[in-house]
């Protein structure tokens, strides 16, 4: 997948979401709730999320309570979502459905 | 230390305020953000606080920006702040301090 930090128009990530399950725009933000079966669950998702996340070097902004995980992606230095946030999210998702 | 759920009075928190350094209490609920190395060292933070929280059977509401972790603590059941909440918030000093 594309690793480049250029932001993305509109129909860009509209076409990205048409195939990205959960995923939403959300105030110029890619956001998705996961939930889990239970706390442990949700650490294991954010620790297994962090090794890509430091290796793409692009972090997340997420929030947990319990067994939910909160997610919210863009890119700072652009003031919006790039193909590196669609990556992230995509690698989520896969985790997620790993758990 | 004390493992209740009773909800605290507002001078027996304002007491363990004094001596729970970084601490504070801020819409009812117990606040705090650590500020760590990198991201691998806030994760590291959240791996090793939630097997305590997962002990205590009283889990954080927390989010993580890169090196940043911050925490709420209350007991919801309550709808103010324990002596679990305070044990919680005593460890993650603990923790953060070997992390």
């Amino acid at each position: 997948m594309a690793t480049d930090r250029r932001r993305l128009h509109d129909d860009e990530i509209a076409a990205a979401l048409a195939v990205l399950v959960g995923w939403q725009v959300v105030d110029g933000r890619l956001h998705r709730e996961f939930v889990f079966a239970n706390f442990i669950a949700a650490i294991d998702f954010i620790d297994r999320v962090a090794i890509h996340a430091e290796a793409l070097n692009h972090h997340p902004n997420w929030s947990n309570v319990y067994k939910r995980v909160s997610v919210e992606l863009w890119t700072h230095d652009l003031g919006g979502i790039s193909a590196l946030d669609l990556e992230l999210a995509h690698k989520m998702n896969q985790v997620a459905e790993g758990v």
